[in-house]
């Protein structure tokens, strides 16, 4: 009901960036798991510095995930299950648990705006210039970096804060993602928020 | 991260039929609120009646609500709020609590399509028909009807499961939706699932 | 294909404002037609004279169509075909041609938005303001209305300007786009390019 | 103006499977053209056989293409101009020019899907089985089928319909969507319609 409110109500943080951990609480529970893993765990901890420097700089930081719940459980759930239940992603969800002031989009597929409001997020943060971090690199983060260059968001993508199956294959993204989308891939160590 | 395994993960319940609630879990708390809550009491209590006959069919219930949490919280948590905090739409919230397998979506803004997944999820019920209630008729439920209708869905709005702030904002906001979207508008007793 | 040249190629004009007429050029051949007719007409010829002061301001004039063409044939054989061939739409096909420098917009549903490119053209205008003119004033300006406001989109729909069937619906129309999208509906003499 | 008639209005050809031709209408007046067209015009040619035996069977062909006239002037004049001025593309434009009761969608990015009414259109089809080609295959062609693939369409793509600027670039996308969106990429010649 919205009649005589302000639709947009409590209004959020501003910030010229965003940070977006894509599909980082994840079970890994699928053939390929232990395979991306190997990558994933190092890109994980390369991201909790990342966040941390974030989060010091005031840019929000934005979890795009899979709606494991299927829009009948909540987000923070299964952020508990996934670290409770020795899965074998729980040890990334350990290093990276969702804050009370972080952002949650759930996605029903593989890009970050595909059928989200994560577009209206963006919009309402004033946020124009996206870093992208998570996995796999040469899917959901390859997808969510296309969709939001076609929005035109300017893109950071960090090539030690995302991961796939092979390093070939992951090299072959970023490289896709740098062409294409324009995207600045430095690692992460080298990326200046706020710069123009 | 979704490479090998199906992207839609577990099957959700089939449905050629789907009842949305739209913003029952609502604090009521505005200039507008007595003047709304006054009809509005009276349609939950037949919506309770629907949704307990939907149930028995096996149609499922979608809650589509304000994203009160602000992509922050999670809509149990912001269920639970509504009703213990007394606030003026506590009424509601506790006659209309969320079922565990019942399904909810949260909209940004006043229709429930508008940069949500509501869309995702009714193409994976396999839902065509839709019944909608809630509050108010001449905004959000009104915006929904008229985006659901230009996706071709069909369309049941019983005249006694929503309401407005006015008898006559009420009723003209039904006929619009007879006339245009050629809905269905009869009482809930008179609805019938299943039927073609 | 878009690979190394700038997706956007040659760059459109650059206006706050824009003035977006609907379904104007239509055949008005359907049983309401000539209900409807008795007042677009005198709307269209306002509407010229907005569209004038419109160019002189440099605000641009965007076409916002149903696709009669059905995805086959092209928006000016529409056009023509409607000034030529008679049918009870062409008076107002032949006040408001559009000009070699006006944009369009083909729509498949009622909403100008609705699975068009119109956000895409009003995003790269720099347009915030968009003037609604058309017809009718309860359907298709109402559903294109509705939608750029949950965009974000400032409105102003001069009540001189459109038209539905009856003079009742019209004004209903008018007063719900006044009060719960916050459209300015002054009659276009009042109207001022540019203000803020 | 859509009220009381059949917002569909003349029903469009039905058909399960689609032909989408993506941006072959271009002047391929950029720096890249000359590597890319050394492969597009080859896979053109297979592209008039597939076309012709598309047609024969009842597929339609939707011409998916960038609309160069910046929604100020027709697709079919785009198509003139191609053919006419003897732009680099224009061997390929003379080759497949776009029949009278071919369909066309013009957008504004690089996917056919983003901003357009493509599957609106083919919705109205009634098509789920797309056969995806063009150019080029590592940029435009893959952001459509990605996002084809979202919307739950079944993929052909063929290999010898499409081209990038490089052997290795066109098969790595190929390899791609065979992969992740589970994309038949046999040769056209193999390519079998109707079938399930």
């Amino acid at each position: 009901m919205k009649t005589p409110r302000d639709p947009h109500g409590v209004a959020p943080d501003k910030s010229e960036w965003a940070l977006l951990l894509i599909d980082v609480i994840n079970d890994f529970d699928f053939p390929e798991g232990p395979k991306l893993l190997r990558f994933a765990l190092p890109a994980a901890r390369r991201l909790v510095a990342l966040k941390k420097r974030a989060h010091r700089a005031g840019v929000p930081a934005i979890y795009v995930n899979d709606n494991f719940g299927r829009w009948r459980s909540d987000f923070r759930k299964q952020v508990a299950r996934c670290v409770d239940q020795k899965c074998p992603g729980s040890p990334i969800a350990k290093l990276l648990p969702p804050a009370d002031d972080d952002y949650f989009v759930l996605k029903p597929k593989h890009s970050g705006f595909f059928s989200t409001s994560l577009d209206v997020l963006l919009s309402h943060l004033g946020a124009r210039k996206l870093i992208l971090t998570g996995f796999a690199t040469d899917i959901c983060v390859l997808f969510t970096a296309d969709d939001a260059y076609m929005r035109d968001y300017q893109l950071s993508i960090p090539v030690d804060c995302s991961a796939a199956e092979t390093a070939a294959a992951h090299r072959r993204a970023c490289e896709h993602m740098k062409r294409f989308l324009k995207a600045d891939i430095r690692p992460s160590a080298k990326l200046r928020f706020r710069a123009d």
